[in-house]
Order: C-alpha cells, then structure tokens, then sequence
C-alpha cells in the first residue's frame, strides 16, 4: 500500500523530516503523526529532550514511525547522506544569509531533488528555531506564509504544513465521493418539467397561483427550478415530495364533501 | 496592519473556523494559534467540554483571538449567518451522503464565496469528526489528502494545513464573472434552515413523515436542500411557497372539523 502512494507522491521516502532540538514530546508525537498521514517516514531528531524523545515514543497514530526514528547528536551527522538539506524559518527573521524561498517555490524545488536522492527538511526548536549555525548545514531556507505580526507557528503545525505542500500537487486518483454514490448526474430536462407542473398543480390547489398572473407564475417556477440545477435523484426525491402534497391536498378535500 | 494582510488574502475576515465539541483544549488552543498565524481572526466553538474551552483560553500566542471567541449551542446557531458551510472530513469515511471537495478545489469554492459573505469552516470532534446529524448542515465536505491507511490528522493539523491552503495561491487573480451579470447571493444558512423546517413540517402534515423515521428524513431534507445551493431570493420565494401549501393544508384540516 504504501509502495503505492510513494510512486504516485514522488519519492517521499527520500525525504527526512529532522526535528532539531525539540523540547515538547507533544510536538515529535504531532510531527510524527502528520508524517504518517502524508505518507513521509523517515524522522531524524537531533539533541532532543531526552525526556522528550522517549515520552513522544508512546504517541498516538505513528508509534512505529517513531520506533524507528534515528537519533543524532549534530545536525551535520543527521544530514550526512542528504544532497539537498532545507531548513524552514518564520516570517521576519531578517537577519537570514540564505536564500529565503516561500513555501511553495521551495516544495517544487524540493520535489524535484527528491527524484534523485535524499532530501533533509530540518526544523529547530520550539523558541528560537534553527540557530545561525543549525542553518549552515541548509543549502536554502524556506518560509510558510505566515502573518508578519505572528509569523512562528507551532511545530507540530509547521511540518504539517511543510508536508502537505509537498503532496498537494499529486495526481492521485481524484477525490473519492462516498461508496456507491456517482457524481453529480445532472437531472434531464423532461424530469424537470414534470417536476414543473406537479409545482405548479401543487401551488394551484393551495390558492397560490392567482388566476390572472398564472402564465407568469408558471414561468418563474420554471425557471426557479432550473436555477437549482438539480441532480437526477434529487428531482426524483422532489417528485415524491410534491406528489404526497398533491395526494394530501386532494384527500383533505374529499373529506369536505 | 492586519487590514493589509484581510485585503491581500481575499476577505479571509468572512471566514469562520467553527469547532464542534472539541475535547482538547490544546487542540482549541492550537486552531488559534494557526488562526493567527494565517490571519483568520473569528472563532466559533460549538459544544466545546466546559473545561476544555475554559483551559484553552490561555493557550500561547492567540489569547486576544481566543477571548473573542463565540460559544454555541447547537451547529445550527453557529452558522446561521453564513452563505456557505463547508465540512472537514479524513479519509476514508464513506457513508457521506454530501459531494466530497479536496482540499484544493474546495479552497477555491470557499476563496470565491468569502468575497460574497461569511463562510463556515466546521472540523469536528478529535474521536469521531462530524456526526451525520452535524454535516446535514454543511453545503459539501472537504477533505485533506492524506493517505487512506492513515487519515485522521490531529485537529490542530488539519485546520492549520486548511488555512494555509486557504491564503496559499493569494497572488491569483479573481475569478471574473461575466460582464454585467450579477453574483448570486447565496442564501444564508439561517434562512435554509428555515426553508428546511418550514418543508419537514408541510411533509409531516401531509403524512410524508414516517414517525420511526422522522430524524432521518429531517437530515435528508436538510442535505438535499443544501445540495441545491439556493440563492436568497429563491429561498424567499421557496419559504412563501412552503407557507401556503402550510395554510391551505391547515385550512382543509379546519374545514374538517
């Protein structure tokens, strides 16, 4: 299965997710979870909490992914085997030497790289991020865009985020519509007017329709109806609806005789 | 400063992130923060654990935004002002009765209509996501494309990669209607919600309604008056509709006696 979503999202499995000196276990459990869900598995952490590390091993939805996480005491051994090493920054840290790349420009690039061999998306620590000499090991930075007056997200957040654009533009099988249930199949004209005049007898019954202005009435249902642009079963349902009213309407009626 | 960023990002001040009955209150806390950081300033909390919500307003970084917050009782009230209401779901859920949107396209639907007025955004409980009951209010879903074997993001995830997608392409120019022709003006949800209650009670009168089943078709009625995206006048026009068939219906009933 996951053989699959890695030939169709593009070499995932080049790509590690390093955590570098991460302080809350919550936060490797929360990377490691969104790493599951987008189908990346390789997470490295360098220098975390001890405590840490080893509390985030029983997080929810992605124990094995953290089982076989590595641990490095550098940032320079973790990226070792990596031909692109990228690391991610919030908005407003103006005093970056690298090359700063939006999120967006930056995935495709990555994207890319991963094609050919291994890739390293690094991410620092909870309250300062990556340090000047942490973003020396980075070929270039990249940048979620974030708001400038609160640009440092959460991190569990930002590796989501990270992930998601790197398998956002996958061509995967569409979006799947619930079992059984086909696209929309646009309700046939016919069925539209038969829905029309059971409207129109319906309104007529109920003292809706006052003579004089029938023709135009009839128009605007017409054209109300179309408007709606109803699916076939849709026009179906409503037949049954407005027949069970004509049905009532007409039985109430013969009780007044 | 942030009046910039509203006009940059295309109305995102039309957007309402609604949680329903969130557990967490890290997970509240969370949907802030990446509220904030994407700019999105209106929180609606539905049926959130009392102490939860309570605990969550001191979370980092979006306490101005949380204080803010709205409290609801029922999903009803919490997006009765709002022109669309969109659903979050993970994959693999497949009983949906509503069209299933990806991430992508259902941010451009939702880009669109935020220029017309407010959007609800609903993510729903950590265990069990929306019940049937609750997206019975919601136009479509939406869903995040994770991997199948592993769907079900964490809450504060999946609204943070929600609104990045949401400000992600803001360079793209607007859709451009046709010259001269007017946008549709999507009703609002409190008005289909009466539309909807006005239609189950005429079909309960006129015996439409099986007793046993009575919440059932209250939801269908509920989806497939959603599913026709009606626009307000339409659903003025629906409503003076429904009320006649109403009156007369009692009006025989009367007769009756």
């Amino acid at each position: 299965m996951i053989n699959n979503w890695r030939s169709i999202s593009g070499h995932l499995d080049n790509l590690r997710v390093v955590l570098v000196a991460t302080r809350n276990p919550l936060n490797i459990g929360a990377a490691a979870r969104a790493m599951s869900n987008f189908g990346v598995r390789r997470l490295r952490v360098v220098n975390p909490y001890e405590a840490a590390f080893r509390e985030a091993r029983s997080a929810v939805g992605a124990a094995g992914l953290l089982a076989r996480a590595e641990q490095y005491g550098s940032v320079a051994e973790a990226v070792a085997d990596c031909r692109l090493v990228v690391g991610t920054t919030a908005a407003g840290r103006r005093e970056l030497q690298h090359r700063l790349r939006r999120l967006e420009e930056g995935a495709r690039a990555i994207k890319r790289q991963l094609k050919a061999g291994p890739v390293a998306l690094l991410f620092g620590s909870e309250r300062v991020g990556l340090s000047n000499r942490e973003l020396s090991h980075c070929h270039w930075v990249m940048r979620i865009p974030t708001r400038e007056e609160h640009g440092s997200m959460n991190l569990g957040q930002a590796v989501a985020v990270c992930l998601y654009e790197l398998v956002r533009g996958r061509k995967t099988a569409p979006a799947k519509t619930a079992r059984g249930k086909k696209e929309k199949t646009p309700a046939k004209s016919g069925e539209i007017e038969r829905l029309t005049q059971q409207l129109f007898q319906v309104l007529d019954t109920s003292g809706y329709v006052k003579p004089r202005a029938a023709a135009a009435t009839e128009e605007n249902l017409r054209r109300m109806l179309r408007r709606m642009q109803l699916d076939a079963s849709d026009t179906v349902l409503w037949l049954g609806i407005l027949r069970q009213i004509a049905w009532k309407l007409r039985a109430n009626k013969k009780d007044d005789k």
